[in-house]
């Protein structure tokens, strides 16, 4: 059983940025939380949600699990205001979900779940921290580009600085530590990753986030935020891309 | 001859509406109305517009037949703001149409009429009247989009539905008697139309328009709405698909 | 040497204007101002644009030339909002350009100019003159589109028109004296334009701006324009197409 309230804007947050990632989701379903985890076809980037029953209006859950198209998904989150109310409620029996706003009855088939990985999200201790707001690398985003298919992201004690190389062009964006919102960052430290995936994410993040990036040396990224007011909380890992020197 | 001056925005609404079944027109002129009469290619949907007189800022008109390119009247709309007055000016020797926005002229050859067919309004008693607001039909057209060619339309004495069924999809919006202008259900109908013949009217429609559907099982629908605040009314009919069970 | 401060804007407009002929220029730089010129490929139109240092913020220069690809100063232009200050410093040295908008920095190679050529631009008088402000143009323009190839241009003491004539169809604009800015011209003057040099560069001359367009009768026509707020001159000739009669 699965019955629960959330604001429009709420399920877009979550919708788009796992999306990034997979074209459709498992969600494990418990009594207290919601969770989803994906990693793209490449192996290139994996992330987990996990969302609190206080992220949502109301929330009656036995623990199950769904399977749901995205796309669709999307499809319904368009025909809602910012703040109107989502209705959901899953008939396990009939394998479906149906969704409510204000008039409007949306009934969908859930996706058979049988054949979806279940990535295991790493643990990972990663020596240097940059708290970010995201508008920032939205900004540094644009900058890139067309000018190269990787990113460097760099930090030092003195900020964090994103960068991209090609032949004949360069892009950077350098923040002080004055603009970030914390940095622990003992040595400096350098890894490159790819452009697109990095964008991905960092597109639909939602303004006024503030992303806690992870780093090492030539190692995975992690990031870490909050979506729904802090009820839910996101963590996203990229595989380094190592240059062959 | 004719000679009349109106509000972009009257002849906008007019113009949006009648193509959608045709891309060109006949409009039959006399001293007090004009006329289109339109049924498209297919013969699934006809209307009938009528405007009198009242709905121009001038107009002046003996009886005649004008051929409209309705393309071309849509390119020449998007010159004027909807409070501009179009002045229209049809010289029947030259077999042109001349029409003044503020200091643009622009001059068309007029369609020859003769190939163009004369499609005769059914006279149609209709048990089921629905007075609704077009504005719960366009969100109704944009849940129902993509899940199934055809929408299914019903009304009973608690009120209007509209929906449609895929098969594994499916959307719906009710609409309850207190958010109807009226409603004339003694039996419950149902009755299945083309989706996109049904929405391509619906979108055209401004906005605030309170349109009559009228309705039987199994039966063409017919829709009847003002525009120009009253001066013109449109009737318009669209054919049912029935279900093979 | 070359180091200078402007506003994005008045740096946009430059851009706009000249890539209507070319997509690479070449600008020539020297203590007071600097210039660039540009002809189309099929030596249609030309244009010369002298931006005197008073545009810039800020300005140091020795004389030298720098290669410009116009699609990446553009793709840098769209980092900026209209208000911020683009600096631009090239190092010879390198055959680099670096670009900086607050925290983003943007270095390209410059292009190599040995190939690009160097028009002489025409000393031309021309009996009349029309002063108009750019947003009539503009209106006239967009009721000539899908008309003709052609725009035919004229001017007598009683005001300025435009107009295209096809097959069936017809637009003109029509300016009386009372809506221009001035006016010489002492007797009536015609001529015929390839319509989409002359759209193309009146679609992204400023709003606000005059225009002194110089007339004959089939002959090339002379745009007058200032940008900048004075501080920077364009002047562009197009073309006539001469009738066959």
């Amino acid at each position: 059983m699965f019955k629960a309230e959330l604001k429009a804007d709420t399920l877009k947050g979550l919708v788009y940025i796992i999306s990034t990632l997979v074209d459709e989701t498992k969600v494990a379903i418990n009594a207290d939380t919601i969770s989803m985890k994906a990693m793209d076809p490449a192996h290139v980037a994996m992330m987990e949600i996990v969302v609190d029953k206080d992220a949502f209006i109301s929330y009656e859950a036995d623990e199950t699990e769904i399977g749901l198209d995205l796309d669709k998904i999307k499809t319904v989150l368009k025909l809602a205001g910012p703040n109107d109310t989502i209705r959901m409620e899953h008939d396990p029996d009939q394998g479906r979900l149906t969704i409510t706003i204000g008039n409007i009855v949306r009934r969908m088939s859930v996706v058979d779940t049988s054949g979806m990985n279940d990535p295991k999200v790493p643990q990972m201790e990663l020596p240097v921290s940059v708290k970010i707001p995201i508008d920032q690398l939205q900004k540094g985003i644009r900058a890139a580009e067309s000018i190269s298919d990787h990113i460097k992201l760099m930090a030092d004690p003195n900020g964090f600085e994103l960068s991209c190389e090609g032949d004949m062009d360069y892009a950077s964006l350098r923040v002080p530590v004055s603009d970030l919102e914390s940095i622990v960052a003992d040595a400096p430290v350098t890894s490159l990753y790819p452009l697109d995936y990095f964008s991905n994410i960092v597109k639909v993040i939602p303004a006024g986030t503030v992303v806690d990036i992870q780093l090492d040396n030539d190692y995975p990224v992690k990031f870490l935020f909050n979506l729904a007011e802090g009820h839910a909380r996101v963590v996203y890992f990229l595989a380094p891309r190592i240059e062959n020197e």
